[in-house]
């Protein structure tokens, strides 16, 4: 047995090693590389990633699958865990012939650059065809797969394990039910907050206050480096080589402190896995859904909490300076909270960012049950912005062309991120029978919270499953009732509704 | 004859997408890489590492360079060359027994971490025993790949093809005939430069010279990318993606400016390789000595030139600001040609520079041919400098600690940097019998110099072999006649010696 596990360990390792020079290159790509250089690097990134797929989906990779799964419990804990993981990506990739992987990974070359001509010359009808193919492909691959009950239910499974259309549609309904109308009242509120004093700062600065929020919210920087990007995110070379990127924007400078304790909220996730799990598969966030709980939790539970601007509001007003300058707690918690319906997902406040999500929810679930006429979807989209948020998008660039999602391929992806904020609430729930949330937050003590994160999630890394993880930190699986409670607490608090 | 290249074609950009992946992770751990990181990505390096060399000495790789020489002249003169450039590292690298290898990487896993501790509590006999046993594999190796004539010519030949003892000796004694004297009378020369207004300066204002000069020099921005870094040096991913790095010190804005146009000279270099060789092996610049001659033309023979001065003392000064302004550029020129004997090679001016490298060519060629006994070499090092220099150094940390080379394992490096100095002044000598350089460098006309670089050099990449490069491109193989005489005019000009 043990001969055998060593020699499964070893091509796991190789596989790693590719996988993080995939990585690297992704890395690279979106902080320094040059970008006229990538035609040039694209056919070799494309061999290693071959290389990496067929690794995964080899008859030796499923040799061992079959192997560790028949010695049961005979297996240590971990390995369990990796096969079991394993085992799911084997399925996902396995299933699917390798000359629709092949056809598909062609239009995925072409599909962005067209995105991108059709968003920046507000030109839908040329991104239609190629987003109708690419819904083509996803039909395709979810009958090869197989699926239960609804078919997007194989997609949504994807990024948060046993997903599905049934418990969406509830979420979604009940979330709806709560905030359309407290959206409606916050609008309607004569206690509109005061961003008067959110002058411009230039990058410098901003980048002063980076480095102090990141100290504060308990981002490891021996382990870790933050860069820039055009769009934040987080990658990572396994525990002790994490990395954050940015985006500054000299008149918007709550924009990047947020999205700066956001990306540290799915570091410290990273960092905080058990020493045990290191250089396994298993040293990463169980899924999509709980890493956006992570940093779902750092920016908002407890980055825009009242105790947490009790704690920094001198700090912060003294590094930017001017109008910041000696702004109260309260005055910053406001103007931070700010909620106001707007067009652009990547722009929304916590209140209205959810009935962002549900559009696209729904009009993906529309996508991949039906036979949609892909030239009826702005129309879809228009109406729901104006049913959900009260406003209509004036063109399709402000509107479906939005994200970069679909033209990548990414189906399913979506709901994570309006479910990891539902988890987030759920998880502070859980921790405020345990611990005194806000005196330790206001005092600037976060790591007593992060302690309960380590203990309760982060350690665990991908070893238990999700569901497993939820309940075993909160005592139930995914409630909606936290959410919507946290929700209209917060903003009915705020705008006094 | 066409479907066994296409194999072939393809296995070598297997090799190539390894090696990216590997340059990609080094200019990370260059860059921006968490130090502390480093460890548990080794591992990861090593495997992709490892599977690099395995493709580079397999049978396979046999097979097909056996197959190319086949050919003969029936292979294009692509192939002709990729199987020779090949064939050398294949056999430089198979010859050594695989153990022979490891046990080295073992060694190499511990001697840079000893050597710095050594040079940074001054204590080499720290160091010693590993440097003995670094010494003991060199030979071992070139016991293995075998040598014509002295030992260290196996040794010489990796960086610079054909390169010899005899010939060496040679140079470095008509060198040391010439700059010994010449030195003695420029430090006793009463025309000492004037360096009174080189004030230190702020690292942003650096980093706005440093945007001028790569743009002034010539370095293609959308091909490349200037970073920061330890210590300055050149990578790159092809032709299209050329990178360089420099590093700011304050109190010496001199220093980074000429590491930029330094690094630049290797950038251009690359820039330049002729589009058909873009994607092979020979995508690369023919061997260390003609790529240091690339980077020195650059950084000495255009930018410590006065016609160079001519061209940018205004903007520079203005750039600079403060002491800097209105500098005149007879007054920049011979600030930046300040000789000087130092005990540091990096820090070393042109004048004094090959004799840093001509004390390690002669410490190195006694390690490689007898049995050294290594506690002699610091007094054998001393001694140089007092006999070179003039100068002795008063500890092991500023003497024979200082290099990282030897506790890297690169014995044979070393000379490449004083050769590519004198294929440099050869070069100039040939280019000024086609156009006038003067004229055009002070005119700012550096692509004029620049289109010549690139008809007899750049375009070749690895086509040709170095000697018929050099012979190609100036009608004689390497003479030391043009450095002497160079460095001759230059610093009696300047010092009036």
């Amino acid at each position: 047995m043990e001969a055998k596990l060593q020699e499964f360990e070893n091509y796991l390792k190789k596989m790693r090693a590719l996988q993080m020079a995939l990585t690297l290159f992704s890395w690279d790509m979106s902080t320094v590389a040059p970008r006229a250089g990538a035609p040039s690097r694209a056919p070799y990134i494309g061999l290693i990633s071959a290389e990496q797929f067929e690794m995964l989906t080899s008859p030796v990779m499923e040799g061992y699958l079959d192997y560790v799964e028949g010695l049961g419990s005979d297996a240590s804990e971990i390995w369990q865990a990796i096969a079991r993981n394993l085992r799911r990506e084997y399925d996902a990739n396995k299933k699917i012939p390798p000359n629709l992987i092949l056809e598909f990974s062609e239009l995925m070359a072409t599909a962005q650059p067209i995105w991108e001509k059709a968003k920046e010359t507000n030109d839908y009808p040329l991104f239609a065809p190629t987003l109708e193919k690419i819904i083509g492909y996803q039909k395709r691959f979810i009958e090869a797969r197989g699926y239960d009950g609804h078919p997007y239910n194989t997609l949504l499974d994807d990024y948060d394990q046993g997903m599905t259309v049934e418990k969406l549609d509830a979420f979604f309904s009940e979330l709806k039910e709560t905030v359309v109308p407290l959206l409606k009242s916050v609008v309607e509120s004569k206690a509109q907050t005061d961003t008067s004093f959110l002058a411009p700062v230039d990058i410098a600065t901003q980048q002063k206050l980076s480095a102090f929020l990141m100290d504060k919210v308990g981002f490891n920087s021996t382990y870790g480096i933050l860069s820039e990007s055009a769009h934040p995110f987080t990658t990572g070379f396994g525990k002790y080589d994490v990395r954050i990127t940015t985006h500054y924007y000299e008149d918007k400078p709550l924009s990047s402190m947020y999205s700066v304790i956001h990306e540290c909220g799915h570091a410290i996730y990273e960092q905080n896995i058990s020493d045990e799990l290191a250089g396994t598969p298993l040293e990463n966030g169980a899924n999509m859904s709980i890493h956006e709980s992570q940093s779902g939790f750092y920016e908002n539970i407890i980055g825009r909490s009242l105790p947490f601007w009790q704690n920094v509001a001198g700090e912060v007003g003294s590094i930017l300076g001017g109008s910041y300058a000696g702004v109260s707690a309260e005055r910053f918690y406001a103007a931070s909270n700010t909620a106001r319906p707007g067009m652009i997902r990547t722009e929304a406040d916590e209140l209205t960012y959810s009935l962002h999500i549900m559009v696209r929810y729904e009009l993906e679930k529309e996508m991949i049950s039906s036979d949609v006429d892909v030239s009826k979807l702005p129309g879809m989209w228009n109406d729901r912005y104006e049913e959900y948020l009260g406003i209509r998008p004036a063109n399709d660039a402000e509107g479906i062309l939005q994200d970069v999602h679909w033209s990548g391929g990414s189906f399913g992806y979506f709901p994570s991120y309006a479910l990891g904020n539902a988890y987030a609430s759920q998880i502070k729930a859980a921790m405020a029978k345990d611990l005194d949330f806000d005196a330790l937050v206001s005092s600037g003590d976060i790591a007593g919270v992060e302690n309960w994160l380590r203990a309760k999630i982060h350690g665990f890394g991908m070893l238990k499953t999700p569901e497993e993880l939820i309940v075993g930190a909160t005592g139930e699986s995914l409630n909606a009732k936290y959410y919507t409670a946290y929700l209209k607490e917060k903003f009915e608090g705020i705008y006094g509704a």
